[in-house]
């Protein structure tokens, strides 16, 4: 069991949950401010690894819905955490063991964290997707088998909802629905599982990652004087060694931000401003940052990651947050191997996002530098 | 306590609700079958008057949800009844003790009826409306404060939701999207209350007119060279004595009908084919009959029931039913008195649908005949 001791540990996990999120997930710093004031009240939250976690624990995700961009300007209301705990209980008729990010890209990495703290409840260092996605239905819990409800959901106006549903899918369109009726983040408890789920079916670690990649962003920024290359070294130090990869460099020539179907839609046109020759690189989004081809070739694909990092300073960059004329670089980081197997691209590949091509691993596109 | 004991009666039942409906509500053919069927197995619906149910008693609205297109197509299962009724009976924490219909206009007449029989449950001859209306907070159950949920919410594939707000506003809101979401009509459980709120609150013998006018209907279809003229005439003699008025007879000459935003939009006119001048009805229609305007006048408007019947038959006609070329008559029927109230207008006057004048009486628009 570890705990989260300093604002510097929490500002290290935000920053690397966007980094996680590939673009999408929202941006943590509301997250970030709740678990904050719940340090300085003396609140820490306990870390616990999946072995460590009892095989017959009662284990919840909880976890925002909404668009992002409401997510971030919402205030999260304590009270309304608590009621959230409660409720969840209440339904699932027993006490709740330890909580799991849902998703620990972006602003779903610390809603887990805020409430473990406020209850002393432990949050695994786990979660179920290793990244950020724009269903709830895109975990590996759902992968797995798993039943996403029953889901109790709540606002900051006193309204709950209990969804129950015979399928994942459906799952998902009824709670997007509800969150669009209320008009503003929703905050929900999803997938009930045992300890034994957890550790059979969470992508292990991220929790640990996100802030191991905080840090190495802020070690980078302070003793690298090429920040982006300090990140790409400290990635490949990683225990886990996941391929890594710097996809380009350059400026935002376009960008093209549409909100349809309750999704953020965009696409980034990037050109490289130096080195001879003229090259371009165009990202398509879907709330998260779904392909990048390099002068016409695929070189990443979801579900592996694409990270658009802020050139100077290596701050990793949401979908919202691009603007045209930004200097930017664009890292591809493969995902869990887990998400690379066929039942999970089944459920979290490129069709799934409706693009005409099939995954392929971010090392195979781009060979060499391992 | 009555109990609907024919065929007859339920038929007779169900063209009421079509005429109570206003054009809205849904044609109740599924329900009237799903009825037969209970009839047929020996289960009769028991009606019990306001006057004779308990204080204490606890008392549901049970009710379709979604558009009317969908709630003819879609056929109803028993298990699911069933389903609806336990699962609310374990929300609410005690039996139901009576079913009463949420609006007593079109095919929400007959589910109350139908699980009713099925469960020897007896269903209140009131309603929450006294006629259909595209909004689940405008009954009279909202306008005198009661709330709409705690809500349960199910559908034929084994989805549940259970919905509770602050506010019948966000109910309506919530309870619409779960329905789209679930792609189909849900039917789900409303307005909680005691027998003495019920006795309060609801528009008491709207079942018994319901049976009633589709016994006028049938008789003056008999009896009555002009089956429209006997309708009114035996309007005129029910208890109530609420004014009614002949507003058209005539061919409609255009028809318009859009589904926007989960409502049936449209636009009816109607030219008339006799009587030496030309002279024109125009009616406009969100799901129900709204405003009737007879050559540029207003003759009839929302709460106040306006009633398209064929010409010949005198069959109610429900606003997806109206086509080029039929001959029909339109008749003004006065709503019950509680929904000409300010605080009922505020609910559910012609304001709240968009239309930019204020309510005025039938009897004050076309002054004489009672």
């Amino acid at each position: 069991m570890k705990s989260i001791d300093s604002i510097q540990d929490i500002q290290d996990t935000a920053r690397g949950a966007v980094f996680l999120g590939a673009g999408g997930g929202g941006d943590p710093y509301v997250g970030e401010l709740f678990l904050r004031s719940q340090l300085s009240a003396g609140h820490h939250p306990r870390i616990e690894s999946l072995e460590d976690i009892a095989d017959d624990a009662f284990v919840i995700s909880v976890a925002g819905v909404g668009a992002p961009t409401v997510l971030v300007e919402h205030l999260v209301s304590a009270p309304t955490f608590v009621r959230l705990l409660e409720e969840s209980e209440q339904v699932y008729g027993r006490r709740v063991d330890a909580l799991v990010s849902a998703e620990i890209g972006g602003a779903n990495c610390m809603f887990p964290l805020a409430l473990g703290a406020m209850r002393g409840l432990p949050v695994l260092d786990a979660d179920g997707i290793g990244r950020a996605v724009p269903h709830l239905d895109m975990t590996t819990f759902n992968i797995y088998g798993c039943l996403a409800t029953p889901s109790v959901l709540v606002d900051d106006s006193g309204n709950t909802v209990i969804v129950r549903t015979t399928s994942n899918r459906t799952a998902e369109h009824v709670i997007r629905n509800v969150a669009s009726a209320l008009g503003a983040t929703i905050y929900g408890s999803f997938y009930p599982m045992t300890g034994r789920q957890a550790k059979q079916f969470a992508v292990a670690g991220t929790l640990s990652l996100a802030l191991e990649i905080g840090r190495i962003i802020r070690s980078a920024r302070e003793h690298s004087a090429d920040p982006v290359r300090g990140l790409l070294a400290g990635l490949r130090k990683l225990p886990d060694r996941r391929p890594c990869r710097l996809l380009f460099e350059g400026k935002i020539a376009d960008v093209l931000h549409e909100t349809r179907d309750g999704w953020h839609f965009g696409r980034a046109v990037l050109e490289s401003t130096h080195s001879g020759r003229r090259s371009e690189l165009i990202i398509e989004i879907q709330n998260e940052y779904l392909v990048a081809r390099r002068d016409g070739r695929t070189v990443a694909i979801v579900p592996d990651l694409i990270c658009v990092l802020d050139r100077e300073s290596a701050e990793p960059l949401t979908a919202e947050m691009l603007r045209y004329g930004q200097r930017v670089a664009v890292v591809g980081y493969a995902a869990p191997s887990v998400l690379r197997r066929p039942e999970s691209l089944a459920v979290v590949g490129p069709r799934l996002f409706g693009l005409k091509e099939d995954f392929a691993a971010l090392e195979a596109l781009i060979p060499g530098e391992e």
